[in-house]
């Protein structure tokens, strides 16, 4: 069944009345095409879902009713936030796309030291709708009840001020991988409580660098080993979240 | 450092004299410009990987010899082969190139009763080619001492025809994610032994069809969740390998 992130909350939506506009409404009405009778999923903002059912459809807009109550919860019990090194070509957005199914709850894009690309503030923008889309269409195919959130910062600097609003903060280093560090990803995880933040550092193709490495160090962050072998920079945080939900959501 | 995969094993490699031909003697001195003293890896077919440095450059190929032989183990402890029912576009590139980073052994396509492509023998030959070609570059760049390999089947049943060669068959199915089935792949990775053989099968886009489940399940296949979220046919692949990791090479 089809799934919609709707911009309210749902007792907002319960006062105003249930309705698809804009984009979902014409997705729902030429793309699904579905008529009076027809459900779907409306997810809100603070992550309650509810199975709706549509009851008219206008030239702007499709009104719905309710039907049930999504009660299986589909998010990871703690909120992953991941955060890239720029990477090169689409790589970004297949990123956003697999971590979202994955369970990612916020994503932080910065100006590595490697980096090749260099992004102006126009096409920051540009990607971050780019890239909100790609995380709203793969958030509602794979069910989640939360839509990720896009940030991309034009400074390092504004990635590191940050890192003070988690409760934990890895580090994924390829020299971690070499040395064979295993423990750590295991620990941060056994560690943390339901409902706390954590923040997954990765660098772009070239890697992080030393002194970046020792700038999240100085602020608490852990290096952290993904296994032997060596993955590449949108590899590592499919890696990173199917650990987290294997951990919490299968093993515990 | 590069890292070449040699058709040879390492006895007979001894034998022979170290040398990089072909395709590899190209990429190494004519894409990675490396000169007398540069040094490589090389992985010989029985899993053997050496240090080796350039002794000599002819026309046809470079000379080499060995300087140490790697010895942490890059490889997941048990063989873990990905079967995906034939997926649409080049969605099978990204499987292969990702799955190979995360440690799949060998790969099987088959065409699925939802698969939209039709591939005839000429299209499954080009393919497996292409696809043999990203495995070993993949296994290459992700420091693999085994370079997966790749089967296309054009009929169901040789797939069917295979499972009793494996120690354990798992059936990654929407409805058991739906279903909330979460322990399944926990009970089989906890069964398993190093060296056994594990199949999981993944249905293309459209997924496996319930009579397809069936036949799989009479075979001995059990059906798997891997969470709450659905995963797209390309993903899921992505999950079960790093869950596989994880499982053995950071908790245990």
């Amino acid at each position: 069944m089809q799934r919609y992130f709707v911009d309210t909350t749902y007792a907002a939506a319960q006062e105003a009345g249930l309705r698809l506009s804009g984009e979902d409404y014409h997705h729902s009405i030429h793309v699904m095409r579905m008529t009076v009778g027809g459900q779907c999923y409306l997810a809100f903002l603070d992550q309650v879902v509810i199975i709706a059912e549509i009851t008219s459809i206008s030239d702007d807009f499709v009104s719905l009713k309710e039907i049930s109550i999504e009660t299986q919860d589909k998010e990871l019990p703690i909120e992953v936030t991941i955060a890239s090194g720029f990477p090169k070509g689409d790589k970004y957005e297949l990123i956003v796309q697999k971590a979202t199914e994955l369970g990612a709850y916020h994503f932080i894009g910065f100006p590595g030291k490697t980096s090749v690309v260099k992004w102006d503030q126009k096409k920051l923008n540009k990607k971050n709708e780019r890239l909100t889309k790609i995380a709203k269409e793969a958030a509602e195919q794979s069910h989640r009840q939360h839509q990720p959130t896009i940030t991309l910062v034009s400074q390092f600097n504004e990635l590191v001020s940050q890192l003070a609003e988690y409760d934990q903060v890895l580090v994924a280093y390829e020299e971690a991988a070499k040395s064979g560090e295993a423990a750590q990803l295991v620990q941060t995880l056994t560690a943390m409580e339901p409902g706390q933040k954590l923040l997954v550092i990765f660098g772009p193709e070239g890697g992080l660098t030393p002194a970046e490495v020792e700038t999240f160090e100085n602020l608490g962050g852990k290096r952290c080993g993904l296994g032997p072998r060596i993955l590449r920079t949108e590899t590592a945080p499919f890696y990173v979240l199917s650990a987290i939900s294997y951990h919490y959501e299968l093993l515990n």
